[in-house]
């Protein structure tokens, strides 16, 4: 099945605009030998029949079963690769403490090429495992340990997104992990992707790289100078934090007298291909500079509920037409599942909506019409994940990649209960709010099945 | 290994005081043929190797794999039994339009017994594999009904309360669903106590009966009158809701001209065997009176954040040494497992103590010191519950009930991923915050397997 064109007939659900559900009741969705949707074939339209009797005979039909629902691929635009091995836990202290007391010790230790492959085996393996088709992850100073990130995503056929992390800054990056200065940082960002280029010889390009300063208070202003160059030669993604907590943001108003929007913009780093993670801090003017400047946002409800100390503001962005999709930000969030990111992101927007503090009057608690629906979080998880990284990933229609999972609600450890007077939209909720990693039986990436399957 | 005592070696987990983790590594658990634990002989005990090979000899020991876990299995004090037909839907209304949009009609079909018996032995047989042990259920106002979930419970041997569930008031219930009167509803709950009780002939009783007045909004104070005569005459316990919404708590001030605590304090329904689900805007005043009366909260953070509209200040309440648990409160809460009840709570302290408007000041956005620690969500789960319902389970000692779990870290779909450099509270951590269903292998209720198994 991997090298040729397939058609799967199914039940699909998939959200093509921000909000909107459709509901594809027994369709055929041709793949092309590409990996490309090729069409999709709704259950009225004439040629169905044909179609599937066609497939049928050439033994290139794979038919769901009944309890299995198609969906497409998620998307995760902020995972830190590294802090996969501290998934779960050292999660007790505040941002700019935890990177000092967990993370850049961990960080470190990928100089040791051996143990960075062991634990990015484990991460991509189990990414796919939960459905996520396109990742894009921060990595860490070292080349050599982002390029066994890069190969195993590769082998493993994981759409991604990898960042030789940019760090120079003494004031802030230990002397066991820092780059060697602003020239070795860059050199070294431009070496490993080209290095990345050279892995990838034959069709379209799986794994992308980006140009990632880790946040603007790690880096001087020389690296994001030399960096913000790199990205106006090459044209290639660049991700950050961006206003992630008050100590940050504090931070670089004091250096710059400006918010990371406008300092990333006047170092040439909001490119329409910029991933900005959190953005919980954003002001107006800062939610249209990066509107003009077409980038995007990763938003990260579970991590930010740790480390940021308030709610990204994300339907005010989304209805100012800003590209926003989500991340799962491990390990400052401790769930690899985009399903638990989207029910976090309903949560947070919530939250954000109604307040908290019960002794606040209620007119005075909230940030009412902060509310999103259930459509809203799986499209962020999916399109709204594709529009902000450009590519053609998240919806099912013709030219997009067959980037997909099958959800089956009966599978053992199901936390989904369907009964006969439920409508499809009910499926749909039910999928998204209780459907996890055990629900998911098959996952392609590409045309190809990356994990489980569909026998 | 049903009618006899047996012995299980294992590493396990539990939190016998609020927030105080204990590691019990390679320990053994003595389990007498009541189902109640003998023994717990920690690994340097003097007689723990006799004991261990005598049980071997005797066939009687059950010895836990390297990457199984034994936790204290778990305690919900909030579900709506009826509602787990429309588990993850629904849920885009306020409380008020949800009750009388989608809940009432769907707790009206309950009239019919062969429909009820259906949602509730899937209901029984979910929560046993998410490791609910102990279960507390409002049923609907259909006598039949609620007997044949506690018939289900019974066979299936899941603890739990049952409560038929009593609502006269014209003006907040609907004509297809309410009681026949206050008489009538006094009447049906003595019925219901009398029949449950004689279905326990034998042994200690595993489904305990609970007056069930819904809330003050949907009871007459005729209604509220008699449920106090019974809870008077029977001591058994009490279950309502208790200043859950902005609605709910301003519908009852203008009432009685005070809060739901002081309402159901006048009419004998806050005793020290009260069960107060949510209690979101209780005052400094209600907390006292929950103290001084020995009630104890079932705080359910998921639901909290769709229809609270604020967050129950948890911390306080524990601080003042109230009683408190978790509940999913299905289906106000979408999620049936008391993981995600914990998670939650820890999230929903966190935006507590921190706020969630990143425009306001950070010294104006929260109420610090609201937060809670891993251990203290856990020990919500498990003690905190059976503490509240003052039944000898959660903790692993002496004279409490066998009700326990095991968590596979290795099992198909887990979400757990551990590195030889784990300490023990490394492994709690990720197994409180990444666990579900499909880690559970096992589920003990009172010495007998429930779900799982130990094979």
């Amino acid at each position: 099945m991997a090298n040729e064109g397939f058609t799967v007939a199914c039940n699909a659900f998939h959200t093509p605009q921000r909000g909107r559900l459709e509901i594809l009741e027994n369709c055929l969705i041709r793949v092309g030998d590409d990996g490309r949707i090729l069409d999709v074939v709704r259950s009225d339209r004439a040629d169905h029949a044909t179609i599937l009797r066609s497939a049928d005979n050439d033994g290139t039909l794979i038919a769901l079963a009944e309890n299995q629902y198609l969906l497409p691929g998620m998307v995760d635009l902020h995972i830190h690769a590294p802090q996969w091995a501290q998934l779960g836990k050292a999660l007790d202290a505040p941002l700019e403490e935890w990177l000092q007391k967990y993370t850049f010790p961990l960080e470190a230790k990928y100089a040791d090429t051996a143990f960075a492959r062991q634990i990015y085996g484990s991460l991509v393996e189990n990414l796919l495992a939960n459905g996520t088709t396109t990742a894009v992850y921060f990595g860490t100073i070292h080349v050599e340990a982002n390029l066994a990130l890069a190969e195993i995503c590769l082998k493993r056929g994981q759409r991604a997104l990898v960042g030789k992390v940019a760090m120079d800054d003494p004031a802030q990056c230990p002397d066991f992990y820092r780059d060697g200065g602003a020239s070795a940082a860059v050199e070294d960002t431009k070496r490993f992707m080209r290095l990345l280029a050279e892995m990838q010889s034959e069709g379209r390009t799986l794994v992308h790289p980006a140009i990632t300063p880790r946040f603007v208070p790690s880096c001087t202003d020389a690296l994001l100078e030399g960096l913000g160059r790199v990205a106006h030669e090459t044209g290639c993604h660049v991700q950050t934090h961006c206003c992630e907590s008050d100590w940050a943001t504090e931070h670089v108003q004091n250096r710059f007298g400006q918010t990371d929007t406008g300092v990333l913009a006047r170092f040439g780093l909001l490119t329409d291909k910029t991933i900005l993670a959190h953005s919980n801090f954003v002001s107006p003017e800062d939610v249209d500079r990066i509107k003009a400047a077409g980038s995007g946002v990763a938003h990260c409800p579970l991590s930010n509920f740790y480390f940021a100390d308030a709610v990204f503001p994300l339907r005010a962005a989304l209805d100012k037409g800003v590209h926003v999709g989500l991340g799962t930000d491990i390990s400052g969030g401790y769930s690899p599942s985009l399903f638990d990111s989207a029910r976090l992101a309903m949560i947070a927007a919530r939250a954000l909506n109604s307040g908290v503090d019960p002794a606040a009057a209620r007119e005075a608690r909230g940030v009412p019409g902060s509310r999103i629906t259930t459509a809203e979080a799986f499209w962020l998880a999916t399109s709204g994940g594709g529009e902000t990284l450009g590519l053609p990933v998240g919806v099912f229609a013709p030219g997009f990649e067959f980037d997909a999972l099958v959800v089956d609600v009966d599978a053992p450890a199901s936390n989904i209960s369907l009964w006969p007077f439920e409508s499809a939209v009910d499926v749909f909720d039910k999928i998204v709010l209780n459907a996890g990693r055990a629900n998911i039986a098959a996952v392609w990436v590409g045309g190809k099945i990356r994990s489980g399957t569909t026998a």
